[in-house]
């Protein structure tokens, strides 16, 4: 285990979009890092895939993100780390972060009452990844998911406030605390819901705390870093290369729609031999 | 950074007996590892010594910790991670974890107010580490810290509960919400206080939660192999080395008093040449 300042750029890996939040956490708690961001757009979502084909198609997308020689993975694609995650850390050189653990452990510190709800996507909510991960944690806690189709595409037609994103979270919040009222913690298990945070926020009231897996990933990643003393030596603002598979235009719109104007301009790769 | 599943020990480091909380954390989070423990207890405590004596002897610790061929080193000692961690991380050929950054960011997924209090020894609270850590997680959050001179040889003593305990805990935890009557955290800033978890929850009431950096430590370390996957191959349960440079007899005495009949016989060794 090299412990030396390291000035190779972080991978992060999503099937579409969603992980730039991820990215944008890092970016703002690490600026002087360099990252490389892969959205398999061409072949997003990963959700309604069979879990080997999950696992195939983001072990093609790490080798890509390996090959760019970075020195930390950062899965931020809850499908992808929920069932590729083990396989992924057997096969990569580097070390592998996922989403799911960041926010469970957070979650789990963050509840008094001892109730987690969790809201994610159908795929991920059916893998039980967060509700295991919770209670790998911490035993004692009753974990309660809920999936919230309508929010992935509300996010990625930018609207993240009105009454319409306003009635859907209305109603999935209502639908979760009325299978458990005494849910004090809200852990958003999907990576575009931090944009939605604010309304989450507002609608779940001040006696549920909301937890994201964007920020607790962070988090994670800057722990790993100094933990292993693999910071950039560099101080200047990193390098910020966004790659997607899909179309750059399509991904650029929704892109910028979710992240506004500090979206630098997209690169388009493949990441299978064909 | 050898991405191989890794037999080695974990080493854990603290002045005296406080750390063993991390280290059951440890165990009974990740039994199929083994570890070995070294309390400088010769030299304990390290709280009231200068900066560059704490540094010094740290590093003598260390350097005997990791003649043993550990894999991690956890400082499991405030002082020592306030003090001496970005030293100890220049010098360590292997990840080194501290226990202040773990604990203050559970607490500031935790709070919902915004308001931390930290309770702990008179040298932590002088060092601001826990401030510092808290508010590296997250600007917004203001944090009261207390120094309670009291609890290390109350726990020491054996006594964590009682009418004697509960009126210390009762008198400090009553000057830190006269401070900040919106603390809703509370973090556990010294090694020894874990063992009084149970009467600080119950002072302090269910409104506040009580974060500990034994569990929240144990929790990073975990995480640390697993991204490095650095886990032993090995599935039975894992050795435990406990080593004191101090006194054997004292030692056993004060860390069976506070931890019952788990305690392995406990070695003498010298970290210094003469």
């Amino acid at each position: 285990m090299g412990l030396h300042a390291d000035p190779r750029p972080i991978g992060v890996f999503d099937s579409g979009v969603g992980g730039l939040t991820v990215l944008a956490e890092l970016r703002r708690r690490l600026p002087a890092e360099s990252t490389i961001y892969l959205g398999d757009n061409a072949r997003a979502p990963y959700g309604p895939r069979p879990a080997d084909e999950v696992r195939a198609y983001t072990l093609e997308s790490v080798a890509w993100l390996l090959a760019q020689d970075v020195k930390l993975l950062v899965l931020a694609c809850n499908t992808a780390t929920s069932q590729a995650l083990p396989l992924v850390r057997q096969v990569a050189s580097v070390p592998v972060l996922g989403v799911v653990r960041p926010g469970a452990v957070a979650a789990a510190a963050s509840t008094r009452a001892g109730h987690v709800g969790v809201i994610a996507t159908a795929g991920t909510v059916a893998s039980g990844a967060y509700a295991a991960a919770v209670g790998e944690a911490d035993p004692t806690l009753a974990v309660t998911q809920l999936a919230c189709p309508e929010l992935v595409p509300m996010v990625e037609a930018g609207q993240l406030s009105g009454p319409i994103a306003e009635g859907a979270v209305r109603g999935y919040l209502g639908q979760l605390f009325a299978v458990d009222g005494e849910i004090d913690t809200l852990l958003l298990g999907c990576t575009h819901y931090p944009l939605l945070r604010p309304l989450i926020e507002q609608v779940a009231g001040p006696r549920v705390a909301v937890v994201d897996s964007a920020f607790t990933t962070a988090l994670a990643a800057e722990d790993l870093l100094d933990a292993l003393g693999g910071r950039t030596p560099h101080t200047g603002p990193g390098a910020n290369r966004i790659v997607t598979t899909g179309d750059v235009a399509t991904f650029t719109a929704v892109a910028g729609t979710v992240f506004g104007a500090a979206l630098p301009s997209v690169e388009r790769a493949a990441v299978t031999a064909d």
